[in-house]
């Protein structure tokens, strides 16, 4: 017996396979059924004629219900009309395992309902698509670091101090007596592993204990977050334009049949080419202006304002120098003009907004201990950080890319909630 | 001028280039500086000679400390001598970034002093030997899966309820009135993807809140978990052996220099080859009784019965069909005997005991029920994990694979300290 494996039916063409997997949906026309397979790598139609299988295990497929587990033995025959090209000729089919009223049927259910059976709505062939997308984009993104020679080095998810405020912060009761945060971010790491390793990257989840309900966020979400010792900002813009770039190409050139699943305007996708526009923070505040939309110089983008900038460009645009009040206390301040911050954010088109943050990071320890005094954070917390400026400190650069943004913008979604297999917001923690 | 990276230093024969790094150390003999540069990439003496840069040059390169931030330029020169086959002839030297009083000298320094500067220590030739070797077992274990079709699926950090008995998780307030329990293992959302998905695996932090203070345990650890449908427990075990057999080959092959720095003996490492001895719990009793340990069947393994199971084998060791009764609860016990479970644990060689656990799941709804009843946890939380048992329910199997502790076996290691960037421990949160 040969199993074989949807996706790499073209193989196996005029033989006797069988497939073992699931019935996702089954049609019957008299005195054949027409049996729509799914086995985790791909969807195949199984031809089922009583003539072939005798009364017995015809009958039987009659009352197959939606999810039971099955293993189709049948030949493989080319068909220009299948979405696969290819259909089985059933000769047997086996029930591995049962399945009785299947909740999610083919007609419309309301998005709670399904995130409350995430755990078998992710049987949809849109939700597997989506996730294939995923572990694209992901595989991408760490190909093009290891390529580069970066070095990946993982930062805590238990941090002793916040990076940015204390607010936005999940606390963990870390044994009796101590609190620790989970990590929103890597980057003061990275920082650190930058100036022993050179090119570093981390890759993990963070966290952010955020309230609102918006369509960009979720509580645990992964991040990428490259940093590089001796680099300027613009080497930062380079590197961040590079790696959506490559990882876009990549979706398009690897994930066509997914892409297509989910309905994506791929022409937008292809116009992803390097350069990027680069226009400062002065200049997008002047599109919101030219658009006649009110926006004061100093405060930071909110998703209106970041659709508008984006909406003025076919490709992601890095907007630049942004006002250093509205930005992190490690942000270098342009030497020629200390009022803006040597940051970057890189806004993906189509409404999706920032989907990159970063920029050049202060390599002075005076003025950086002022930073930490002025944003009244604990000093005693940032003694080593302070470290990496008093033991060679040198110029760096480096950003964080939100996986699930990227996801969603690459896959065209509405929500980021679909991006990720247990999507986790204020009111989900289930399943 | 050309910057040229050390990794790279043998494509520069003869050129003038920049190194832009770090002072590592320094040795003067009369006339002549010996600077050992690093700059992450790797490490590069650097011949300064005080005819070649004048006297001034000369005399400020006396006083620069060790971590010292300098760009160097010269002239690379093949000298057989040299651990990476080149020297860098000095013209001209710029400070970067001052260091004084370095704290990490070539000196002995205890574990807790170099733990707290763990943000420095990073920078030693040995860590950083570690953390490369870290990062391509990450790499080989990403390929193994991908390059066999797997789909990574990440499995949330946030979980509502215990995979096997709270006393080990660590709580998270999320929001105001719920607690979240922090993620020890992915298995159960991984068995749901891989009802989607077919062969799927996570790869993510895990936590685990043991006060043991061991060198095998760390709070925050970082874990592979493929699963696979339609697999039994000897597929698991194929699976398990393959990655292992690539993972320390790749290592072997592409991280020779790190292996010499570390004074790994890598004929032992070489000896890891397929087939792995397979042998039943009941052997490994066996051969505890032989050697005259006290033993009794139904217990579980501790650290020196490992030890003295895997002294055995020159080569990573599975033992299958453990007690029942010490395994989890979502164990498929042996149809033939099911007072044992489909459970396999594979134990490193040279004293480093378990690197891998996992086996054949409990895929039968009534006996699953029973099971969750019996180790009296919460069935309304683990609904969703009997859908997978409702709704098509097929064999599978899986395991997971700690990387910590896989580092540690290949680096040769005394303790798991040493194998990730933060090592999170007891009474260990910071930096």
């Amino acid at each position: 017996m040969t199993v074989a494996h949807i996706q790499d039916i073209s193989q196996y063409e005029g033989q006797n396979v069988t497939i073992r997997g699931w019935l996702h949906n089954r049609r019957s026309s008299g005195k054949i059924h027409f049996l729509m397979l799914r086995d985790g790598s791909g969807f195949m139609q199984a031809v089922m004629s009583k003539a072939a299988v005798g009364d017995e295990i015809f009958t039987r497929a009659d009352h197959l219900g939606q999810e039971t587990a099955v293993s189709v033995e049948g030949t493989v025959r080319a068909d220009t009309r299948a979405p696969g090209g290819y259909e089985l000729d059933v000769s047997g089919l086996e029930v591995v395992g049962p399945s009785a009223d299947y909740p999610i049927t083919p007609k419309e259910h309301g998005v709670d309902f399904l995130l409350d059976r995430r755990h078998l709505w992710i049987r949809a062939e849109r939700q597997q698509a989506i996730l294939r997308v995923r572990h694209e984009i992901i595989r991408g993104v760490r190909d093009y670091f290891d390529s580069r020679d970066f070095v990946l080095a993982d930062t805590p998810i238990f941090t002793p101090s916040a990076c940015e405020g204390t607010t936005t912060l999940f606390p963990v009761q870390y044994f009796e007596d101590t609190t620790a945060y989970l990590t929103q971010s890597g980057q003061l790491y990275n920082e650190a592993n930058a100036m022993a390793l050179g090119r570093v990257y981390s890759f993990g989840p963070t966290f952010r204990a955020e309230k609102s309900k918006t369509r960009r966020h979720l509580t645990e979400f992964w991040m990428v977050e490259p940093e590089v010792a001796y680099a300027t900002l613009d080497d930062a813009i380079d590197l961040a334009e590079g790696l959506v770039v490559s990882v876009v190409e990549r979706v398009l050139d690897r994930r066509a049949r997914e892409l297509k699943t989910l309905e994506r305007d791929t022409s937008k996708l292809e116009k992803v080419k390097a350069p990027f526009p680069r226009i400062s923070y002065d200049d997008a505040v002047k599109i919101l202006h030219d658009k006649g939309m009110p926006f004061e110089w100093g405060g930071d983008f909110g998703g209106p304002d970041e659709t508008a900038i984006s909406d003025h460009f076919d490709r992601p645009v890095a907007v630049h120098r942004y006002p250093s009040a509205v930005k992190a206390f490690y942000m270098k301040p342009d030497p020629n003009r200390p009022e803006v911050a040597l940051g970057v954010d890189v806004l993906a088109p189509e409404g999706y907004g920032e989907i990159i943050g970063g920029g050049q990071r202060l390599d002075d320890y005076d003025l950086l201990l002022q930073r930490i005094r002025e944003h009244k954070l604990p000093q005693e917390a940032f003694e080593w950080y302070l470290d990496l400026r008093r033991f060679g400190s040198v110029p760096h650069s480096g950003f964080g890319m939100g996986i699930e943004r990227v996801v969603s913008w690459v896959c065209g979604l509405e929500h980021v909630r679909e991006t990720i297999p247990y999507p986790r917001m204020l009111y989900r923690l289930y399943p």
